[in-house]
């Protein structure tokens, strides 16, 4: 079950809900613009779905509406931002934008937050640099719900990286994918489901593998890319790790086991070698490298030979990183964005808790 | 069956063989030490195992022993290389010197190459940032072996990755993986000993599934990490893409399927989008964010904690990123560097050429 709304409406909820919770009609912008990019791009987990989740962690003070962001050390390519516990939704795109401006400026922009909280979707900050004829890269930290290679123990997070890449003709080279085998909102999609996930996604408490997609809740854990040692999870295991450091410990965020969790119901970890959620942005300007119109007729010729390659039996074409969430969003601004039935029930929940409506 | 060489029996070999085909001594020394690099640190398929092969690309006129490498796009924290058809093993400690000048300048340096060869394994010069406490990053492309998510064809190369970050007491956090299932070398080695592949590794050349370690040999592909699409071998694809686009898209070297091959009997591609094979180097200044000291501190923190975490039953500990290759160090340099019986055999014939003693 599930209810159809325009992205005006959502647009429109969101925007007050934020400004309900005390954000400046800016930064309401701003985090309404991050949080349903997701949904128009049909990454549901990562959306509106977890509006009431921000909320929450807003009435649990562990969200500061009205954040005073600053640069708190830079060179002239870097800088490391403090968020000051604001949205991760708001914290990200103001931190990216000092990686573009810096870009401008010295051919690249790197800059390493702390103090922040989750920030949607990476691809949506990644793709910021794209207007300016720039490649971006997004990455954070999160809470751990990732078991090492041979380990049971949960050390990382999901950990995404995002990165977008210009063309000419064509739409843009956009990856963006958690660093696990597959993202906890798949999990979550199968839950909802009562359907089994497939063997390679998680391993139980003992280590051993698993089909129960309730299964992080009984001690379980995610494993990363690759699933085993034999198919390359020590390589997935890596990727996490390197998210973590460039995030979280160049920072001066919280890491590994660590980073605070999502839900305001889990207390937070006693130990915090560092502050809040931790985020990493580039932004690599390509006149810094060759000529911008050149690399996109090239980047052209790459993709369309991708797109050219063929195809396996039984599969229609190869796709480019980006095609079905590009395809999504056009689809959505058009005919609407389905919302599950959970999920409204827990709008509903949030437009009484603020008295608007839905 | 194989044979026992001390490291200065391999180098004294290595560097004369370098000096025969015309490099000068600076050049000689670099290849030599960047080569035996991946057999100390027991990555053997890319190291002395080559020698001939790189030979074998010189006597095709495809190699340059006096190249003059220079700068031809630079702005404070990047440049572009043009290696002039050098060996790999010489252009990419020059470029990667190149990006930690930058980084001292500007906080980071980011180089592309082009017109360069195979450059020996990644982490060697992702390791060259360590003494500097950078974060050192290095990725190359390569010929195709490896087929898109959905394909049958290949398109990208293994296209490693390394990062190497920097700790206090804690040995550093090195990672070099390919961005397959399993490197290419891992199928050499069940080659010779006729053994199958698991399965995951390979597909045959309709894009079933294969255990023939030989199936390189009948259009059959390497698949990327994660296998399958519902093991997010999209993410693995991803990731080589990505790293065909920094080195090859943005150098001005050739990538995808037009990498030129390092076999010299594989005659080059008709059609070259750029010129030779494509790098990409970073070096990242930590105190550029926050203070070495202190980030070395949370380092060893952070890898003393993942060393704790509780393994699974059946393993021993949980390893970081770069432990097997550095214990494989300290062993070799104290007790040698096995060298298969077949690759001696290789190294007898270009000792012969030459006329120098193996």
């Amino acid at each position: 079950m599930q209810k159809i709304f325009s992205y005006n409406q959502l647009y429109q909820f969101c925007h007050t809900i934020f400004l309900k919770i005390g954000c400046n009609t800016n930064d309401a912008t701003t985090a309404t613009k991050v949080l349903l990019n997701a949904d128009l791009r049909g990454i549901d987990s990562h959306g509106i779905a977890r509006l009431s989740g921000y909320v929450r962690l807003w009435e649990a003070k562990r969200i500061n509406a009205t954040p005073q962001i600053k640069i708190i050390h830079e060179t002239p390519s870097t800088a490391t931002v403090d968020g000051d516990e604001g949205l991760g939704l708001v914290v990200a795109p103001h931190a990216m934008q000092i990686a573009i401006n810096k870009a401008k400026n010295v051919g690249t922009g790197w800059v390493s937050v702390c103090n922040s909280n989750h920030f949607g979707i990476a691809g949506y900050h990644a793709m910021m640099a794209l207007e300016f004829d720039m490649m971006g890269i997004a990455m954070t930290n999160a809470s751990a719900l990732v078991a090492p290679t041979f380990s049971i123990e949960r050390m990382l997070g999901t950990n995404p990286i995002a990165v977008a890449i210009p063309a000419k003709n064509q739409p843009a080279f956009v990856a963006d994918f958690a660093t696990t085998t597959a993202a906890n909102g798949k999990l979550e999609i199968l839950q909802r489901k009562n359907a089994d996930a497939p063997v390679g996604w998680v391993q139980d408490a003992e280590g051993l593998s698993s089909t129960d997609a309730n299964i992080l809740k009984k001690k379980g854990a995610l494993l990363p890319l690759g699933t085993d040692r034999e198919h390359g999870s020590h390589k997935g295991y890596a990727l996490g790790s390197i998210v973590d450091i460039f995030s979280g410990v160049l920072s001066g965020a919280s890491y590994g086991p660590w980073v605070p969790p999502f839900p305001a119901y889990v207390p937070m970890p006693e130990y915090q070698p560092g502050k809040g959620l931790g985020h990493f942005f580039g932004a690599i300007r390509i006149d810094a490298f060759r000529s911008a119109n050149e690399f996109k007729e090239h980047m052209d010729n790459w993709i369309e030979q991708f797109r050219k390659a063929k195809p396996a039996k039984g599969f229609d074409k190869v796709l480019i990183p980006g095609d079905p969430e590009r395809e999504t969003e056009i689809l959505r601004r058009k005919e609407g964005i389905p919302i599950v039935e959970s999920v409204v029930e827990d709008l509903k929940l949030v437009a009484e808790k603020f008295k608007v409506l839905l």
